[in-house]
């Protein structure tokens, strides 16, 4: 049996619960509000002692970690394949995922934490922040949650940093699909093309200097394909295991601030 | 054929010598001295535009990265596995090589560099640094070299978070070693053993604060057999492929500064 601890509609848990998507996989959802900080809670942290969403429990056993997560998917359901047969393919799509993780993944949501989280903390009182503090297990993370509450949120040098990061693996994911194609490793949809979505999606119109048709036409249209598939379509729309993020109305605007 | 550009005894070339050694894999060796930049000279970055050491060359085709460069290997020479089989401890193998790039490898690499790395920079006259700076590829490496080639190096609140990050990391690995092992994965030497050791050889001596044997017996014995296997004890020795480290005698051993 599986099961699936996550918050819906954001990115990390959509990264998992695209994954089971395409595998057509059933599980059982429980959603944890992330914005009530269910996450730093004794009952959670049982499970998952960094704190961190989404964790997958399979026949019992917690795994955590969202890369390691979709390839053990793939390792213990292997049809239909989301990895390349080809080593050499398989590597550009590990390289792309670790690339995602280690500049993708935190440039993004230091941007989305500077737009959207912070709401959850930045009208906290003193006292219930220092509560909320000292419950985040990891440092980084503990760090994170303290500048989000700044009430000018992070330093516009790292805002500044995260929206270059963005540029750079842009370009790299162009050059890749220029050169191979049509997807992140190549021929083959893959772990890859799930990993990086949730961080590049809708990423045209969000971030058109970015990602456009004159600069990065094959990102655009890797966006168009693959937000046309079925899985996608179904993953992204709000639903009883996923309803609308804070901040956002169901069809994903922003609500204006009141 | 197999070629291998790297740079003999620093971590990240031990990772992939490891793994060749463990499989017995004969390769074309390239010294690259990045002490004298070369990783950063046109003839390499053909090779890596990332500039990083080291990049293995399979049949003609580039492979960057050492942790996906070593599952290539595993990938592409299966024999002797260097990946469990059951599909829960690859997660957990995948989980803790993870937990090395992103946490433990910057922390020692910071800690490494303060202490040797930066002898090679502190003296450059000010057009040099500022020369040698222009031709690195990345962003963060550049932010690492400026850093290092202040009269003070790293700032001591990074210093002193390194060590922080370092001491979870082993504290994570002994909790790993004393539910499962003997090895990080369980029953299996594996690539996250490969991965770790690296940035833990010999930490008991040169870090017995960390790591000792009233507070991580298991990571102690662990470092004991570890560092017994003979591809290790080949790959960690001065060889004409692997020259000591700057600042370091033969037998590791800190030159005093003159």
């Amino acid at each position: 049996m599986l099961e699936l601890y996550h918050s819906g509609l954001t990115a990390n848990s959509l990264k998992v619960r695209l994954t089971l998507a395409e595998k057509g996989l059933d599980y059982v959802s429980h959603f944890i509000d992330i914005h009530a900080f269910e996450h730093h809670r004794a009952a959670y942290l049982a499970l998952n002692p960094d704190g961190q969403i989404p964790t997958l429990v399979h026949d019992g056993r917690p795994l955590t970690e969202t890369t390691v997560i979709n390839e053990y998917l793939d390792d213990a359901f292997p049809a239909p394949p989301l990895r390349p047969a080809d080593a050499m393919a398989r590597a550009g799509m590990r390289r792309f995922s670790k690339l995602v993780d280690e500049m993708l993944f935190p440039s993004v949501s230091m941007l989305g934490w500077q737009r959207r989280v912070r709401l959850t903390v930045k009208d906290l009182a003193p006292d219930a922040l220092r509560e909320m503090l000292a419950r985040v297990p990891l440092e980084e993370k503990r760090d994170k949650w303290a500048k989000a509450a700044r009430p000018e949120g992070f330093a516009a040098e790292e805002l500044e940093l995260s929206r270059r990061n963005i540029a750079f693996f842009v370009v790299r994911m162009e050059e890749a699909l220029c050169e191979d194609g049509p997807w992140i490793a190549g021929a083959d949809y893959s772990l890859a093309d799930i990993n990086a979505l949730p961080f590049l999606y809708r990423l045209d119109l969000l971030a058109p200097g970015i990602v456009n048709e004159a600069e990065t036409p094959h990102v655009v249209d890797w966006l168009t394909r693959i937000q046309a598939r079925p899985a996608v379509i179904d993953t992204y729309s709000v639903s009883e295991e996923a309803p609308p993020r804070v901040g956002e109305a169901a069809d994903g605007s922003l609500i204006p601030p009141a």
